[in-house]
């Protein structure tokens, strides 16, 4: 299949702006061939008004033919074949094998949806059925479902080009309500979005879906995203990046004359709190196991372990020795694009100006290397010290590096605890005799992460119905929502409630006969059974 | 019991600021006697700490425990006896009748919290259960539910003394996911927001929760508010009132450093679409059943009818002259006060200064009237004037006052309809042979309303699980979420996903055993049996 650089606008190819920018092959740092360009304002508004167009028609399908069209779909980016994989590669340098896996995840999700759209109950439908002879005054019947809430503008991650970009999660989720989407592609990966795109382009041309249901915009800059999200038409925002970004989108949805909901996860660097006994019993597994997380993907994961804190015990300074020496050791891999490279620069950079903070290895440059990349870097400070300027050591480096916090106290180790803000994870590793202080812990953890973990490692995020992926700010804009896990289609619905409505303007779920054959509440059961009366 | 104008900050009486201000009796305009205080910035910071501190009790708390509470406060509100209706009179102008009704909502509601928490299905357990022989990796054990998000900041409305202000919705929905609330009284209340605190404080001892779960300030500017809804240890709040601060406090805490989510109720103007057949068969109770549910506390309800979309029909003329008519009769009701009076003038001003806005009756001064009031108002404009500036046609007016908007054609209508912004309400009159007109119209207005109503009118919210009050901006800045009904729990919640604890560190409803009997979705099966292994 052939890249021309075009954005996709509801099927249709444009590629009228300036400037303009390519691929980078970030083994090489060589540039592509293909001119990729920034959407105008014109295009965005194109876009927007044929998601718009698109929104009244499929607002309506039932949830089984939009799951059809996520079948399509997946199956569509599995026929992209080996191109995809290659193209994808040369643009993230992620390698092969985690692309496949990654491609993997994404088609699961894609289906994982199509399955909660045919089991159906996700639109949670409650029924208080009317009491016409109540007195003083009749009860009126009160039945209450999900509903789309509009266009979405979904913002592709550079880390993820599969899973968290132009198919991924947010947009299967925005699909699968029934939301049309605009995706702004990352600009690290834009031949792998374009490929993607047309295979979607085609899975909705089979289904027969308004061609407005997707459109793919690129754009290097700020600016065609601050368009997008000022759009009118746009109803809601997903967003996978950097809490700087992030933020500023935020404040750009706050600041509209409507203002949306912007679901952004942004920065997190998932504590690790490791027990005396779990450091004594099993210290070379855990390093092992630390060391692989932390260098997984290089280091660019929103789940990378980031920080660990560790009481100052016997067996302290030996684990933190074996930690620097395997990482020391392994061969620092291959980042995703220049912007990485100097992100985790500066952002350890700022982080080793801190008093008390000590470079254990890395922390360098690795200037002349053909590839971006960076040291894979072991950090250590003292209680005192993250206590003194917690925000500033809770610092995402968004690479290959970790920071060690030392605690000489139970107490100060609960203190660290408490000054950290929101993560998206947050894991105990201990014995089974200390079940009792970790439980202690995870009460003080559950107020700063969306997900805890025991004896294991934050990296790999599972795909299931009961995971969270969120927490609490900076991790997320909103808490009360996940991008992982078939929960994520909540922040596309609204509820609406009708009241007296003859059965046959009703839709399907609030219907007395229940078509559907869902889960509803009916005056405060949970039943399948339809309404007789 | 007496009033002594005190903040009441977790328990403990405090009057420090100034400026003061009173009571204001609207049927005389005279003051009452009491002083009160604005809260300074250091009460509001102890409050902000005792709900913190509060919170790292109770949010361990089983739910069975903050049930009894609620219970124990509906007990302590209805001990309070005729004193708090005759204060509430006295401060409102409302009449006893309808006092003694919000009474009953009000205790009524905090029960059916108490009721929700005790059946406890409301945490929204979803369990999936490890695979440890999965290949090529074991697949975790990862389950999911709800926990309270933290202390909340609750906004008090000045037309519902109780409902929807000191023990009312916000109130007690945040108090049963297990949040401390700091109540903002609104100062036209101030005395009944007084006695209503103490009720809940004696409730508070009795079930020995920690004092800081409730703290109540008085103030009468936008400063109070805005200091509270920028204090760190808030992590959510709750509003009812007004467009203009309802935005300006969205956006106060969208600048935070730490933003947080605004659950704010605003402007509605709760559109009514009548259908030829309806105008043609029951004018009469139809003109009855509108005059009354506008003139309903005299207009000064978020549902109140504002807006009458009308076919320019045989029957339309002598159908608006029978509402201009019925409204003329009765008496004009008693505002609650001079900011309601002046708003109510101001805004029907701006309508009336449209080119082709009519008025039919009203909208002029009832100077010299002895209560603050506004005479009933009725007005009239076209299709084409509405849709020329729709915005400045959809302005709130909260009074006794309703806007004809007649419409030359059904394309007209539905271009209306397509330019309403978002409403709580939105109501369609029909006969039964007009039904699948009246369903082509709900399907454009549900994209513009939390509820539809068919033959009903949009006053008298029922408070069962399936209301849902709110709707898209600016009815809230949270169309996700409702005011009403027990779905309100879920904005003060956010999930958490724990992998692989130990059954004995998880949280009871996450337990195997399900020691709680509640529903789980457990591997994508709804039950409430054990899991047994």
């Amino acid at each position: 299949m052939e890249i021309t650089g075009s954005h996709l606008i509801a099927g249709v190819e444009s590629r009228a702006g300036v400037p303009t920018f390519t691929s980078v092959d970030p083994r090489t740092k060589t540039t592509g061939t293909v001119r990729f360009h920034d959407a105008t304002a014109a295009e965005i508004d194109q876009a927007a008004h044929a998601a718009a167009a698109a929104f009244e028609i499929t607002r309506h399908y039932p949830p089984g033919q939009i799951a059809e069209l996520l079948d399509n779909v997946a199956v569509a980016i599995e026929s992209l074949g080996d191109q995809l994989l290659e193209t994808a590669d040369l643009e993230t340098g992620l390698g092969i094998p985690r692309l496949t896996n990654e491609r993997g995840r994404t088609t699961n999700q894609l289906r994982a949806f199509a399955d909660l759209l045919r089991e159906g109950s996700y639109v949670e439908a409650i029924i208080d059925t009317g009491q016409p002879d109540r007195q003083p005054t009749p009860r009126p019947d009160i039945r209450r479902m999900l509903l789309p809430i509009g266009p979405a503008a979904v913002f592709a991650a550079s880390n993820f080009p599969f899973a968290f970009s132009v198919a991924g999660g947010d947009t299967a989720s925005a699909w699968a309500a029934g939301c049309p989407v605009i995706l702004k592609a990352h600009p690290g990966h834009p031949a792998t979005s374009e490929l993607t795109a047309r295979a979607i382009n085609r899975a909705i041309e089979i289904a027969r879906f308004p061609a407005g249901f997707f459109s793919l915009i690129q754009g290097q800059g700020i600016e065609v995203g601050q368009m997008l999200v000022e759009h009118p038409s746009v109803q809601a925002v997903g967003f996978t990046g950097s809490l700087r970004a992030g933020r500023a989108i935020y404040e750009t949805a706050a600041r509209r004359p409507t203002p949306i909901p912007v679901y952004a996860e942004m920065g997190s660097i998932n504590p690790l709190v490791l027990l005396p006994r779990a450091l004594e019993t099993r210290a070379a597994s855990l390093a092992d196991g630390l060391v692989g997380s932390v260098t997984l993907g290089a280091g660019q994961f929103c789940t990378n372990p980031g920080l660990v804190i560790v009481p100052n015990v016997a067996d302290t300074d030996s684990f933190i020795e074996l930690v620097r020496a395997k990482m020391t050791e392994r061969d620092p891999g291959v980042l995703l694009n220049e912007h990485i490279e100097a992100g985790v620069k500066r952002a350890v950079a700022t982080t080793t100006t801190q008093r008390a903070v000590e470079v254990l290895t890395g922390a360098g440059d690795l200037d002349g290397a053909a590839a971006y990349c960076y040291p894979n870097t072991v950090l250590r400070t003292t209680d005192a010290a993250f206590l003194a300027d917690p925000e500033a050591l809770q610092t995402e480096h968004f690479g290959p590096v970790t920071l060690f916090v030392v605690c000489d106290t139970l107490e100060t180790m609960q203190q660290v605890i408490r000054a950290l803000h929101g993560h998206l994870t947050a894991t105990i590793h201990a014995e089974e005799d200390e079940a009792e202080l970790a439980g202690q812990l995870y009460d003080l953890l559950r107020e700063k992460a969306g997900r805890l973990i025991w004896n294991g490692y934050p990296t790999g995020v599972e795909v299931v119905a009961a995971m969270q992926h969120g927490g609490p700010y900076p991790a997320t804009t909103a808490p009360a929502t996940t991008s992982v896990g078939t929960t994520a289609i909540k922040r596309w619905l609204r509820p609406v409630a009708y009241q007296n409505l003859p059965d046959v303007l009703l839709p399907e779920p609030l219907q007395n006969s229940n078509p559907r054959g869902i889960w509803r509440t009916v005056d405060g059961h949970l039943t399948r059974d339809p309404i007789t009366r």
